[in-house]
C-alpha cells in the first residue's frame, strides 16, 4: 500500500516485464487483465467472485457511465467504487472510444465529440474537460485521456489526423486531470497502422506526464501481426518505467504476445461476452458449448481448473443451460473465461519471474490445439 | 438421515403444524418453501447459493425437463441431481399443470394428454405412466401424480369431470410409481372452487398409499378467500402424519395463511421471477426498483438481512441495474426474493416450535405495510 500511485519493475524476460502498480486502494500486479465493468457490472459476475479469481482492477466506461447513471449521480453515491461494491483500483476509459463505435449522429470537432446516446436518442457532448470530469467524479483511480480511435485499414491522412487531434487532446486531458494523489492519468499512442505517425505519437506523449502510456487503436479489424508489429514498432519509445497499456485486447494469444512484446496491462470484452454467447475458454482450447457434441458430454471443463464453474458442472449440463439461454449458463461461462484470462496473467508472472516466459508461451499455445481435450 | 421417505410431525400451534420429512438425501424442515428450479436450474443462482439460503428441496418440471434435454439423457448422465449438481431433495411436478399452461394443440382422452412443445412444435405425449416413468428417470425424491388442472373460474361439472380424471390418474400413477425405498409419491386434490368436489377428492385421495397429499389447482386466478376456503374445506381430510404440499403457491402472504391452516409445503416462481422483473421482496414490503424514487437513494434494502444481496448493494444501484436490464440485477434480487422467502419460512417454523405462531404472522404483515421503510 502506498499514498501515492507507483509503478515497480520487479523482473525482465527477453521484452516482457513483471511489475506492481500501486495505488492507495491496494496492488495491481502486471501483466494484468481488467475484466470489463461496461455499465458498473461486470457482466453476470458479483464483484467478490471476480476479486476471487485474481482481479486486482477493473474497467468502468464513461460513455455508458455519463448517459445511465450519470456521473454526477454516482458522486453523490459516494463514487463509483462504492456504488458498485468493488473497493479495489477501477481503470475508466475515457469515452472516446464508445462514442465512436455506439453513439448515433457522431459530430466531431477540434473541441470534442457532440453524439446521440444509443439508448435514448438524447444529445450530449464530450470534451477532453468534460471526460476528465466525469472519471474524476467516478472516483478513478487510473484515468485515461480523451483520445480519437479510427477504424483499420484507414488512410495515413486520416490516421495522421486523428493522431495529431488525439495529442492535442492528450495535453487538454493531462491538465484537466490535474493533480489527484494516489491516481493517475496515461496517455494513448494512436496513429493507426502507420509507424512513422505510431512513433510520433509516441514520443509526444513521453514528453507530457502522464502516469502511464497506453497504446490504443489497436484490435479494430487488423491482422494479429499488424497489430504485433504496431507494439514492437512504438514500444522502443514508451518510457520503460511506466505502465504499458494495450487498450480493447484480445483474445488469450493477443495477450501472451503482447506481454511478449513489453504490455504490461489489458482489457477486452471477450471473456465476458463470450460467456454469454456459450463460449468457454479453457487450457485445452476454446469451446463451443452450443455444439451438440457436447449434449452428452459427462465431463467437466477442466477437472483441475481453479474455477468450481470449470469442475463441478458437465459439458451436458452447459449445453443444456446454453441452449435454454438460461441465465446460469451465462453466469457460469463468464466465471470460467475471467478465471481462465485471469490464470493465463497468474501464470505469465509466474513464468516471467522464473525467465521460461518463451517456454510458458510454446506449452500454453501447444494445449490449445486439443480441442478441448484434456491432454 | 434415513433409508426410507418418513415424515415427522414436531409442534402445533393452532392449524400450523412443524415437522420433518426425512429421505436418503437429507432433511426436509417443514414448513418448507421450495425454489423453482424449472429447467434444472434455480434462474440466475448458483446452486450453492440456493443450499446456502436454506432450501432443503428444489422443484423441477416434467414438462421442460422432458423437452430440453430429455429424461432419458438426464438418466444416461447420472440422474438430474448429479446433473444440476444439487445433491439434496428434488421434487418434481407431473407435467400436467404445464400442458395445460404452456403447450400447444393439446388433446386431452382418458389415456393422457398429446400436446405440441412451445419451443419448436415437437409432438409429445403424457400420460399417468410416463410421467411418472419421467420423474424415476430424474431419479426425483418425491414425485407428483399426474393430474388435470382446470382454470377458476369454471362450472360444477368441468371441475367435477377433471376430478374424477386426476382421481383415475392418481390411481395409475401410484402404481407406476411403484416401490421406489426412499422416495415417495404424492397424490394431488383438486376439484377447483366446489367444496362437494374437493372433499371428494381428499377422501378418495387419502385411502391410496401416497407418500403426501397435495392440494392442486389453486392460486389460478382466483381470490385468497377463495383459496383458503378450499384449504379449510380440504384439511380435516388429509392425513395428518402425512406431509400437506399446496403447489404453485404463492405470495408471501398466501404462505403464512396457508401455513396457519396446516399446509407444510409451498413451491412458486414468484420470487425467482420478481427478481428478474425488478421486484425486491422486503421484510418491509414488496418493491418496484425500476422506480425512479429508487435512482438516488443510498440505503441497502434491508441492512440487518440474512442476504449479502440485500445488505451490500444500494437502492440506487440496483435501480441502475434493473433500468439497464443487467444480468447482475436479476441475480442479486432473484437471491434477496429466495433468502426472504426461506427467511420467511424459518421464522414460522421458530414461531410454530415457540407456540406464537400467530403473533409472528401479526408482526410479519404490519411491517409489510412500511413501503421498504425500515421499522
Amino acid at each position: 500500500m502506498t499514498d501515492d500511485f507507483r509503478f515497480t519493475l520487479r523482473a525482465r524476460d527477453g521484452g516482457a516485464r513483471l511489475g506492481e502498480i500501486s495505488t492507495p486502494r491496494g496492488a495491481i500486479r502486471t501483466p494484468a487483465f481488467m475484466p470489463v465493468g461496461t455499465a458498473a457490472t461486470v457482466k453476470a459476475m458479483y464483484p467478490g467472485q471476480v476479486r476471487e479469481l485474481g482481479a486486482d482492477v477493473v474497467l468502468g466506461n464513461v460513455y455508458h457511465l455519463m448517459l445511465r447513471p450519470g456521473a454526477e449521480r454516482v458522486a453523490e453515491l459516494g463514487g463509483l467504487h462504492k456504488f458498485m461494491n468493488w473497493p479495489h483500483n477501477i481503470l475508466t476509459d475515457s469515452g472516446g472510444f464508445q462514442v465512436m463505435s455506439l453513439a448515433k449522429l457522431r459530430k466531431l470537432d477540434e473541441n470534442g465529440v457532440t453524439f446521440q446516446s444509443h439508448i435514448d436518442g438524447s444529445r450530449h457532448q464530450l470534451t477532453p474537460e468534460r471526460s476528465m470530469e466525469i472519471q474524476r467524479l467516478l472516483g478513478s483511480d487510473i484515468q485515461m485521456q480523451f483520445d480519437e480511435c479510427v477504424k483499420l485499414p484507414c488512410s495515413h491522412e486520416e490516421a495522421e489526423r486523428a493522431m495529431r487531434l488525439s495529442l492535442r487532446w492528450a495535453e487538454r486531458s493531462r491538465k484537466a486531470f490535474g493533480e489527484q494523489p494516489g491516481r493517475a492519468c496515461f496517455g494513448i499512442v494512436q496513429g493507426g497502422a502507420e509507424r512513422d505517425l505510431r512513433i510520433e505519437s509516441a514520443r509526444a506523449l513521453a514528453d507530457m506526464d502522464f502516469g502511464g502510456m497506453a497504446v490504443g487503436g489497436l484490435a479494430v479489424g487488423e491482422p494479429q501481426e499488424v497489430m504485433l508489429a504496431m507494439i514492437e514498432t512504438v514500444m522502443p519509445h514508451l518510457p520503460e518505467h511506466k505502465p504499458h497499456y494495450l487498450m480493447g485486447v484480445g483474445t488469450p494469444d493477443d495477450l501472451l504476445q503482447s506481454v511478449k512484446r513489453g504490455i504490461d496491462m489489458f482489457d477486452c470484452v471477450m471473456p465476458t461476452r463470450a460467456g454469454r454467447h456459450g463460449l468457454a475458454y479453457t487450457r485445452w482450447g476454446k469451446l463451443n458449448l452450443k455444439n451438440a457434441r457436447h449434449a452428452e458430454d459427462p465431463r467437466p471443463l477442466d477437472p483441475t481448473s481453479s474455477c468450481p464453474a470449470a469442475r463441478d458442472y458437465s459439458r451436458a449440463y452447459l449445453h443444456h443451460l446454453v441452449r435454454c439461454q438460461e441465465i446460469l449458463g451465462m453466469m457460469l461461462l463468464t466465471w470460467v473465461n475471467l478465471a481462465y484470462y485471469q490464470d493465463l496473467m497468474a501464470g505469465a508472472r509466474e513464468a516471467i519471474s522464473a525467465g521460461r516466459y518463451d517456454d510458458y508461451l510454446a506449452q500454453v499455445k501447444d494445449n490449445w490445439t486439443r480441442d478441448g481435450e484434456p491432454g
